[in-house]
């Protein structure tokens, strides 16, 4: 078998990293000590909002889960355990995802306790709490675990004017024919190469992508087009993240008028609660939201009266819920535009889809909305 | 704006067909006619299993909708409405996706009536109502939307031994690192050219994709990799389809193993109710089920009692109505295999996931499990 350079190196380092942050723990029992591991904690209490920085990550508050505590040896286990198997697997040249390690884990633990009883312990029933350990030897290692070599499903797309080293092959990114590059699942190993592009255009939906795609978007506007195809994964966030940070290139982001498409932006922004642990990697904080905004539709000039009465939607009751929600995150609390927007659609009670713009003759996105709002700098960060 | 070469070959052929068929139309007109449209009936009951075509396809009903029967007039106009946006479209070099076609389309039309009062009526209220509208132009003029270059969202991708031209570029499915080629929303224009492949494996898990593309399985088996990414969408099927027909490769599938796993293999084989106007063109009939059957789990030994015990999940209510469900599908029922598959779910009320044979170690899958079940001809069909 024949592993790219990229993986070969990134498994050496990974297993090394795994290796020395366990040693620690082998040489406390080689002495006689009792072992223990100490992690930041992941919890909301813990989840903090860096305004210097505009992004979501964890605090100071760490905890410390010591094998010889009975409430704490099952964590323990459960994290030795999952930590020997992705360090098994990276020696073994294998490239799990994050399913086969809950099933490769999964077993019953049969024991005779201190009083001589058959005891017997699973060591997961399912994938939440395999899911969660994973994400313990994450902070506690340090890497992510795309840099553990662990695979998983992947959504984004890019087209646009780059090359780009990935495996043992170089690809170009403008020579997709009318398909696009998915992205593979460890963007920290991707290279980028010959870079001409000014700036990087994320699209929320698929279909917008393929269409903006087709009329060589990026090509007559130099940039690369980049689809999260909804909610982005992880490897859309990071692949986003380091086309910012290492090449310097801004990046707009274009969704839905809806607490949907916004939130989709707030989270390649500033991260999600859920992942803040990562958010320092993943986040891309000078992301811009281009649009569809509140005051495009409402005090803006994009559309006329009738053509806004034809293509509004009424915004349905989770809709409202969520921007409610949105109105008390301190990310958005931070931004004046941000809650004129948040207030704006709770008066209104409308949404808008991208789609809509057709109304306006389907050239209107791209000829007219997109370059005009990056021209004027229209834009809410 | 420079537009591949099949585009534009594309978009005239789609526009002279449409024109074609209208014109018998307008001709009536002229004639001082009645305009009507001919279509054939998209229902349940006109919804055929060819038994030797192995395909759900449309019968032989048809219905006409004439222009001056006040309970078609409506559909008349839509219908036409809706083509003649399309065929702009086409003629104007664009490319709408079926929410732009909705949008462009949704206005009121004002009249007066012949008593001289003044009435509204919608064009169309919602997405569904157009692309119904859109489906009644695919029939009546035998264009699939794609050849109409109506774009979609897609996530299908492909890997492996083969070069193709899409567009105006040469790609080569060999060298996409450790990323993929996400196959384009009109796969009839992608040109086939240098294929060293000697079969096509489907996957329906993104994530067990990535796994087998990364340990290049299809170099070392000479083979295609295609993700379906869950329920495959148009585009990924009508491209398995060429892959079978023009190049004579055999298709293999792999899913789950539930109902809902089958399901993606029965609609790659034999199309979906939904779309069974056009199965004769999406479907595949000679499709392969390669696994993971309900056989292999209890009647073969792949996995020991003990790890069967660990892996195997309970069926859910809604795996067992479905599966109730496709014991009546006659397309299932023209299989002794099929049905002894269902009825030992439905004695088992147990299903399990690709991933679960990672108990068997991380590499079972790719280097045992699969190339024995080709190599042995163990599928159903």
């Amino acid at each position: 078998m024949q592993f790219s350079k990229a993986d070969i190196k990134a498994r050496k380092r990974a297993a090394e990293i795994i290796h020395k942050a366990f040693m620690k723990v082998v040489n406390k029992v080689l002495k006689g000590e009792e072992p223990e591991l100490t992690l930041p904690k992941r919890t909301l209490q813990n989840t903090v909002w860096d305004e210097r920085m505009k992004i979501l990550r964890l605090g100071e508050e760490t905890l410390t889960r010591k094998f010889l505590d009975i409430n704490e040896a099952k964590m323990f286990m459960k994290t030795t355990l999952m930590a020997s198997i992705i360090y098994e697997a990276l020696l073994n040249d294998e490239y799990p995802t994050i399913r086969d390690l809950y099933y490769r884990g999964k077993h019953t633990i049969v024991y005779v306790d201190h009083k001589g009883r058959k005891r017997e312990e699973n060591t997961w029933d399912d994938q939440k709490e395999s899911d969660a350990v994973i994400t313990d030897v994450e902070v506690f290692t340090g890497l992510l675990r795309e840099e553990m070599l662990i695979l998983s499903k992947e959504k984004g797309k890019v087209v646009g004017r780059m090359r780009i080293r990935s495996g043992d092959d170089v690809i170009d990114l403008s020579k997709m024919g009318h398909g696009a590059y998915a992205i593979e699942p460890t963007p920290d190993l991707i290279e980028f190469i010959d870079v001409d592009a000014e700036f990087v255009l994320v699209i929320e939906k698929d279909a917008v992508f393929q269409q903006l795609h087709r009329i060589k978007f990026w090509d007559r506007y130099k940039c690369l087009l980049v689809t999260s195809s909804g909610q982005p994964d992880r490897a859309t966030r990071r692949f986003v993240r380091r086309l910012n940070e290492e090449l310097g290139l801004p990046v707009y982001i274009l969704t839905d008028a809806d607490p949907y498409g916004w939130y989709i932006y707030s989270v390649f922004r500033s991260g999600s609660i859920n992942l803040s642990y990562e958010s320092e990697r993943l986040a891309t904080p000078n992301a811009k939201f281009l649009g569809v905004s509140m005051s495009d539709i409402f005090e803006k000039n994009w559309l006329g009266p009738k053509e806004r009465k034809n293509v509004i939607i009424k915004a349905k009751e989770t809709d409202i819920k969520r921007a409610k929600e949105m109105q008390r995150y301190d990310w958005f609390k931070s931004s004046q535009k941000w809650m004129h927007e948040l207030d704006l659609f709770l008066k209104k009670k409308s949404k808008l889809e991208i789609e809509a713009l057709a109304v306006k003759g389907l050239r209107f996105l791209s000829e007219t909305y997109i370059p005009q709002k990056i021209q004027t700098g229209d834009w809410i960060e």
